[in-house]
């Protein structure tokens, strides 16, 4: 694939006009702007809703399964980011995988630390459960969105619910004591908004006094055993690379069906910009196969 | 997937005729033995030759295009094993990625250890290069083989020569200190003839005074970066299957395109027993998908 493409793919992630440092209600403005500035395809049709009493976007490419869905959970460090920003992704999902996504706008930090967005996502879960069967459902996120479908997954099975059919986590954020080895060892090379510095301060704010260790909060330290086939791709060009090879190796010590994709010279969640990169169209190609493979459809009900 | 097809092959495992202990000279004729008891299908024809000057066999499906080329080395801990040993397996891989198979019967410690081995699979490559352009040569291998794929790479490197496309690494062995956690960790679940003192036993045949830490002996400690990209298979009832994880882990820190597939609660290559086990389909059908992306065809060259 075009090497044109992923430097102009660089270029513009280190020109993004927002950072994971400062002032969290100026940053998430600035990021709702960047993301939400390219217009949907005119095939995609946005509902504002609720899910189990939580807001959530409900995104619809013309034509996908609407019985089968895909709970997401959006990035920014826990603490920018909304169901809204990621709705160009989604509708990317949506599109490869068939099927109707529903974006989660859960609680964020400083002003609502942990527990309060693994509560939202398991609402929302619990809300969609009540009229979808389990086997129409999987759950995903990117980065921060990422850790916490992970974290939902495991508070199901504290709660003895029903788990999804798959999850699909990309460039996962799964370890809250920054202790993975690509944060320093990729810093050079990683053109996101993402430092190790800002990671500590967003961890911090999402921590709110708890331990970093709890496998909701940093899902690479948990029992993945029981879960579901789990889908994890990241670019090699990312300080959160360990955090997703780590998740892959502790779920498939736990025997869990476990698909790792690393795809050479990306960055940070470039499945959100398939548009312009070939490897980001490949990689949701990959999901979308993914999903059909797990997804029960009418023929398998 | 069934639980009664894993349950029946782990029964089979445990009742393998041969062991990676004891005499290599029974132990080889017991495996050969055990591996080609099995009828090939009447499509795939076999045929011995040699390639740079190196023992081969030939396998190729009905109506696959025998311009492109699977480069295969067997596993058997670098002590058992034959190119005639992994035909069934070859015939698989072939089937699914539409392509020829060339087994190849690398020298075999304790009689020759490293580098006989490396230095046979130099020269079928070579020899195979000589004819075919690297855009249509992939290199696979299993278990010890698959560490043996990875060291012909990092050779290939060395010596400047044309990688090939891709590579497919079906439960590597890659690490001849022994260091992977699952040595221990995978035992009691692993059902087959693979045993922490059997493989130690195995690895000082074949360092025969090496350094076990030299990447062309244990890819797992080697710099492979810039190799092409590379799919790793691996079940999760494996002793090795530490091996498989930081192979991926390596090869995602040096930037290098990585799938890494584990499937749950299945034994060491269990892609060769695909008859009777659909995550063995599955495991070859996805292999067959990576090799036809990867391989250029004549709507390529």
């Amino acid at each position: 694939m075009s090497k044109q493409q992923r430097d102009a793919l660089n270029r513009m992630f280190r020109n993004l006009p927002f950072s994971i440092e400062g002032d969290p209600a100026v940053q998430r403005a600035a990021m709702e702007a960047a993301l939400t500035a390219a217009p949907l395809p005119p095939d995609v049709t946005v509902t504002e809703g609720t899910l189990g009493g939580i807001p959530v976007v409900q995104v619809d490419v013309d034509g996908v399964d609407t019985s089968r869905t895909l709970l997401h959970f959006h990035g920014g460090v826990y603490v920018l980011g909304s169901a809204r920003s990621s709705v160009g992704l989604a509708a990317g999902l949506g599109r490869h995988a068939g099927v109707r996504v529903i974006s989660v706008d859960y609680r964020l930090a400083p002003e609502q630390p942990y527990p309060a967005a693994v509560e939202d996502a398991l609402a929302a879960y619990k809300g969609l459960l009540a009229n979808t069967a389990e086997s129409r459902i999987a759950v995903s996120g990117e980065s921060a969105g990422g850790g916490l479908a992970a974290a939902l997954q495991l508070r199901l099975k504290e709660e003895g619910l029903a788990l999804p059919a798959a999850s699909v986590l990309l460039s996962p954020w799964t370890d809250l004591t920054l202790s993975g080895r690509s944060l320093t060892g990729k810093a050079s090379v990683d053109p996101s908004v993402l430092t190790a510095e800002g990671l500590k301060t967003r961890a911090y704010d999402y921590l709110g006094g708890a331990d970093p260790r709890n496998p909701e909060i940093s899902p690479v330290f948990g029992d993945l055993s029981g879960l579901p086939p789990m889908l994890i791709q990241v670019g090699s060009h990312e300080i959160l690379l360990d955090d997703a090879l780590r998740l892959a190796a502790t779920a498939a010590a736990h025997d869990v069906d476990v698909k790792l994709e690393v795809t050479a010279g990306v960055p940070h969640v470039f499945q959100a910009f398939a548009e312009v990169l070939d490897e980001g169209k490949a990689a949701l190609a990959s999901i979308g196969g993914f999903l059909r493979a797990h997804l029960a459809d009418a023929s398998t009900d």
